[in-house]
């Protein structure tokens, strides 16, 4: 049967249908370096929404898995690919086909890269505020598909909180246009906001209306404190979302992740222990709103360094987006994700803390402090997650969701969390959304295995 | 079997089942006027999450349809309550379990009324945005089942934007927890927003875990300006749009809506035809946006006013707000409550005006504008909506729908809607969401004939 799909495939879209096993490789995994196991069928390069629905009625025809695929920055192995599936890759699918800075929405096929559309929006004065760590090279659709956050959720909200409307295609290549574009509408059931984060298990997003703002007037103030230990800058973090400022980001960094990302700029080591916040304002009263937060992380015990400028402002910020590369530097990683409520970010490091002494890791941490949620990375040898830091990761679940908190803030639960997706739903709602996953897909041919597989 | 099903019932709750003929009577309505046939069996008055859990398991044990309701102020008749049905009232489960001024979060039971959970809030330096012009009197619960708008909505966002979590019980009197306290959370599908605007058909709702606001900072600047006609007003709610300024509310009353008003509160009446805009700023950038935007208005052709003081500006923001009541002294009323796209607010309302011409009907109109939601005022004599009267609604949804709007902004479908859902959804979409709504309800108990009905 596999021949006949690839087949069919070939004969529907030719040379757009791609068999090289260097190709079938590639779409085995993401960026959480997890791989699916076995060679795909194909991967189908759709061009348009036609062609999305031709994918759909083959496969469903021929009861073959369709496993959807942006640009493939993933966290949690959503879009990966394995044996007896098709890849379908909607990257192609990148024009903005309408930008209305009158009515602040711009409609937009799902491959467009986020960095992308946002230049192509910065000459209209409107900009779409998801701003995941990867908007260099994450498309919107993907960021759709995993309802994903970033560094600016606390001010500017989330992916949730930006998309008026989806065009989905059912597992059975209908159409459907889900939303409005309107700032307000009632009309039936919000099927929009159910397809934001649902990691491709009820459709392919083939376009999407989205919720633009104008852009931000005014400058920007960055700011960095320096304090004795993680705790003390969750304290301080804390403080200043208790204290009212809005800070349009702050970021937090361990003293590991410090060190780590110092080593690999070669900037001069920080003093031993020392954990980072790095504080953006910005709009009409950001010097204000500076002035203000500076004064609070002082009197919680920080060493405070303003930004002369822009440049100094931005510098400081490339530690922070280091992150990642220095995280690389040390070993192979998992980067994990739970979200708590943001007075409960002390306890979370406490609990981090404790997990690394229980299970002997290195867990270096980062979190989008002014949103509560936290990037842990746990550090490995090898390919292959090792037992111990599964067992560490659900240890990590386990505490996360003590306090009152979620075990992904942005990343999906993809393949790496699966296991304990029923932990936090509990057994009645999992059910329940997986039975809604089905009224959508009844043949069970959309991502299957990802999010609600057993 | 109806007597049985009240004896089931007052074995369980005793008094709390309520079968006086008045009390049977007054649930057969909300506040669009229009009543359900026959006298519902009985009104069950929870006082618990496990009351609704009882309630609703004695139902599906006999198949009795259950009606949830809260104050009963919905302007579509969702929580109407008809022969042979419970009226399930959450009106009484109104505690406030919890304030977290430091996380912006309020755990709430569904009864409380949104003025007096903001008048609990306020000393905590925190509100709950979501403003609909009957938030003196509707519930929390209330406004989560229809998705509640308001007058703030372009600037502070509507209930979807407003709400973490529910618990909802389900038609077999299980308890979901769904949503989270984190900032941001993509474990599995978003139930949250499913159920948010969902009218009862889901299951009901016995919590909510909502997301505050901190209070705002600074002056509020009121003014009004008065066009020659109301498409002159139209566009010119448009052009402050476009401007970038962000009024936190910008209402909009057509003549007939002025004229009446100024009649009912005894004011000199306005000039023949005028239409005004009425405006209000807020925050630390108050008096400089009022006076961009009376730039704007003034270049529109408008005649400014602006408020000397608070109080003047509550004066004449008390002008819109006296709409309802001046509709009132004309007739019984039909309030409509299309969105269109900020842009098509001037073709909607020469859309009103042919509508009038073309069926001999006036239809007073006011529409929030920053946010392109209007609610045109259907006048007429005695209980009934007469035909014309629907004809005409009819060719108003039809010529919403054909600038990019939508049936209802903020008021929801119930029965008044039904008849013209699957034009906006298409038959694709109404049957997903129909058995979506089968998936939680699969005897088709929940708020029968509500929304789905054929």
């Amino acid at each position: 049967m596999s021949t006949d799909v690839v087949a069919l495939l070939r004969a529907e879209f030719g040379e757009r249908v791609d068999v090289r096993p260097s190709a079938l490789e590639a779409v085995r995994a993401d960026k959480s370096g997890h791989s699916a196991p076995g060679l795909p069928l194909a991967v189908v390069h759709a061009a348009s929404v036609a062609d999305v629905q031709a994918t759909l009625r083959i496969a469903s025809a021929t009861r073959t898995p369709v496993v959807p695929r942006g640009a493939g920055t993933g966290l949690a192995g959503g879009a990966n690919t394995g044996g007896g599936e098709i890849s379908l890759s909607v990257r192609g699918m990148d024009r903005v086909l309408e930008v209305r800075p009158d009515d602040l929405l711009a409609v937009v096929e799902p491959g467009i890269l986020n960095a992308d559309l946002n230049a192509l929006l910065e000459p209209h004065g409107v900009w779409w505020a998801p701003d995941p760590a990867s908007r260099a090279i994450s498309t919107v659709g993907g960021n759709i598909a995993t309802g994903a956050g970033g560094l600016l959720c606390a001010k500017y909200g989330v992916v949730r909180d930006a998309v008026l409307g989806v065009d989905l295609v059912l597992a059975d290549g209908r159409l459907l246009r889900l939303g409005h574009r309107s700032v307000k509408g009632v009309t039936g059931l919000d099927l929009t906001s159910l397809v934001i984060g649902s990691e491709g298990t009820l459709g392919v997003v083939v376009g999407a209306t989205l919720k633009l703002r104008r852009l931000v007037e005014g400058e920007r103030v960055t700011l960095t404190a320096l304090f004795d230990g993680v705790r003390a800058a969750a304290v301080a973090s804390a403080a200043v979302t208790a204290s009212g400022a809005q800070p349009a980001i702050m970021e937090l960094m361990d003293a590991t992740s410090l060190a780590a990302v110092h080593r690999l700029l070669s900037l001069p080591a920080p003093p031993p222990g020392a954990a980072q916040l790095t504080v953006q304002t910005d709009g009409p009263v950001a010097a204000t709103e500076a002035r203000a937060i500076a004064d609070v992380l002082r009197a919680a015990g920080g060493t405070v360094t303003v930004a002369a400028d822009a440049a100094e402002g931005e510098a400081l910020l490339a530690i922070r987006r280091a992150m990642h590369p220095a995280m690389e530097t040390l070993g192979t990683t998992l980067i994990e994700d739970v979200s708590v409520p943001r007075s409960a970010l002390p306890d979370m490091f406490d609990e981090i803390a404790r997990i690394e002494r229980q299970f002997g890791l290195a867990i270096p941490a980062v979190a989008h402090a002014g949103d509560g949620n936290l990037h842990p990375n746990f550090v490995f040898e090898g390919p292959e997650v090792p037992p111990v830091v599964w067992d560490a990761a659900e240890e990590l679940f386990r505490a996360a969701l003590a306090l009152g908190g979620t075990l992904t803030g942005e990343h999906g639960i993809g393949v790496l969390k699966r296991r304990w997706l029923a932990d936090e739903l509990g057994d009645d709602q999992w059910r329940l959304q997986r039975d809604i996953a089905r009224v959508f897909d009844p043949l069970g041919i959309l991502n299957p295995g990802k999010v609600f597989a057993p």
